[in-house]
């Protein structure tokens, strides 16, 4: 926790925790972490997308590889631990092995870009990973006009020499710790989260037009209130969403025209998120609230559209990993409860590329992406030994291979 | 309907019709005007207000007045009869006399202010008129920081002389022709409306205040949602306006912040409007609608706060005046609605003074304060011999007094 704090300290706003992809505060986060790992024995390297990459070795140079990870990047006017924790448990595990070589290697990367603030993309780090950062992305340019590449050559860097950033043909697992940024774990008072899944999304934005008139003269009966029928909707949205397990259905983003007190709102945009973790139950919520819309809006004569922005797929974690990392939790003394996660983490790119495996700390308050975001020493010290029961138990399956789950 | 197209083209913002108080063409309007009532015998005059005041004799220089007045401003890109029409209609009127004195002098006023627009305060022609213009009026400024006292003087008028503009004492009665500015007429296939009375108004400002959250990693049953809290009372205050007759409530100004498609909103601000012609029906309902937004606030958690902008007694008009127009009108033939004006004009400011009565003509479409504003030929034809039966009982009742309503 001392250590995200120091790193916390590099920002590109003094007085917050601001650090985007490339700024030059990166330098000093880089130079902080390089400290730390080679103290730990590790060698280490930034790869050409930014990766700040340690690599503690196996018995063997061809040891298979397990990559613990998560981001170095900041939203803006962040907290401390967002991403940070997850890079700062991988050295801190390396240190915890007091320089015993592992029947396998372990490398951990804090990867350049997660949140998507620079480039309105997110994932810019993990990607070159997996060998999916295409020109298109290295073309897109910040708000002052310069491209991810320039970003890239700013930075002291080479985007010529982006395959150099792919993983190790020897990885073989990935482990993310990361803070649960909601409120579940602390509403059920339990320090740690295996994530299951990572839920599959569609964002919509619907389009309500009634007809604009004066709030005086037009009795109710006679009315077509843009802004009566999208309220309507948005109950029925946070109903039907209420009613359907493991399903989420936000409104956060309504704006009516002409927004004038005394008039009748004759047009509504508002905004839909709708997450899932199976998308099939995702599709059928996104059409029923769809229909939803329409009766509120057909009852007032309004005219209702929609136009979708982005639907994503649900990522599920490895069933084997995640039950071993459930299993390291119990006996560290901490179970975990299973969850899937809200939000999307760096290990929804590496998941479908290599067997992966994330585990949630509570946060205080559910309170992310704020200076007053927080984690518990003790939820740190329960990830700590989780890991390392954890990496007991990957030393076990290593040594004495079963069938069950070749 | 020629002569309120042709005032239509004195603007100020060529292709649309934008004449707010005192603004350079309201001297073109103040030319035609003269020439039409000059025309029609009437003496002509502009008061310390700039109200166009054109009076018709009666048959003695003590000869009681009748008033019928409406006002020449406009708001900003409006139509061509709101205002206009009931002036343009009082010329009409004294020549429809052919020269005949009357046993009453009709004073037929084009008031120079009453849409509120240039000095976001309303009525300020016929408060002059009533002596309620006061030095507070006088000291506001527009946006360009000229004080009402001083667009007086730039239009060429004595700021000082404001007393000159009051009511003669020889007023009886107050008569004002409108446009309806809504879709009751037009919904009831109705040429003509008889007003009984203004709605009062109370306006207020609500502020649901719940726990801004990410859209992910929330769990619905975690939510304090003030989106969702504003929603259901949105529906809720339409519910309660449907289910109180001659009550309108109107939420047409909405904002939710953070304001982000994938974040939970954490506060929303909305307004509401209610009119009532009853005050203590509409205080009521006030009440009613303020308990309905605590109910749907508590349910999630939210707080919620209220307070009020305005709050406006309702006025009612002359209750025999206003039976002897709507005789006249079914003489006339034109059988007139009687009703209430969810809207303020002028009449609001004469009533408490003067006996007043108001008629009101359809508004195609519903429509006003839009280019589109029209008016029905036959529907001004009825206006018309509604005034002339209007006038014909007034001169009986003149000529032959009875107790009854004395």
């Amino acid at each position: 926790m001392a250590r995200c704090r120091e790193i916390a300290a590099c920002t590109e706003v003094p007085g917050e925790i601001t650090r985007l992809f490339l700024t030059p505060p990166m330098h000093e986060v880089h130079a902080l972490l390089r400290e730390w790992m080679e103290t730990a024995g590790m060698t280490v390297r930034v790869d050409a997308i930014g990766n700040l990459r340690g690599l503690w070795p196996g018995l063997t140079p061809r040891s298979p590889c397990l990559l613990i990870a998560s981001h170095l990047d900041t939203v803006t006017n962040a907290g401390a631990f967002d991403g940070i924790l997850g890079v700062v448990l991988g050295v801190a595990i390396v240190e915890e092995f007091n320089g015993q070589f592992q029947p396998f290697a372990i490398e951990v990367i804090g990867f350049s870009e997660e949140e998507g603030v620079r480039f309105s993309k997110p994932f810019l780090g993990s990607l070159a990973l997996v060998g999916k950062l295409d020109a298109n992305t290295l073309a897109r340019t910040d708000r002052r006009g310069i491209s991810v590449a320039e970003a890239i050559q700013a930075y002291g860097l080479d985007p010529a020499q982006l395959s150099t950033a792919a993983l190790s043909n020897e990885t073989f697992a990935y482990l993310e710790f990361h803070i649960e940024q909601g409120p579940v774990l602390e509403s059920e008072d339990t320090s740690l989260g295996v994530v299951e899944a990572l839920v599959g999304q569609t964002r919509m934005e619907l389009n309500f037009a009634g007809q604009a008139n004066h709030a005086g003269t037009t009795p109710m009966h006679l009315r077509h209130d843009a802004m009566a029928a999208a309220a309507e909707w948005i109950v029925a949205v946070e109903d039907h969403a209420s009613s359907h397990s493991g399903l989420v259905a936000t409104v956060g983003k309504v704006a009516a025209a002409p927004g004038a007190g005394n008039v009748i709102a004759g047009h509504v945009t508002a905004s839909l998120d709708v997450r899932h973790a199976d998308d099939s139950a995702r599709e059928a919520s996104v059409i029923a609230i769809l229909n939803l819309a329409e009766t509120a809006a057909a009852r007032r004569g309004v005219h209702v559209t929609s136009g979708k922005q982005l639907e994503q797929p649900a990522v599920l974690l490895d069933p084997h990993l995640t039950a071993v990392l459930g299993k390291a939790a119990a006996r560290a003394g901490f179970p975990a409860r299973r969850m899937t996660s809200g939000a999307g983490h760096d290990a929804m790119i590496l998941a479908p590329i290599v067997p992966s495996a994330m585990l949630f700390l509570r946060s205080p308050g559910g309170l992310s992406h704020h200076p007053d975001e927080t984690v518990l020493p003790q939820d740190v010290e329960a990830a700590l030994a989780t890991a390392m029961e954890f990496l007991a138990q990957l030393r076990d399956d290593r040594t004495n291979p079963k069938d069950g789950h070749a």
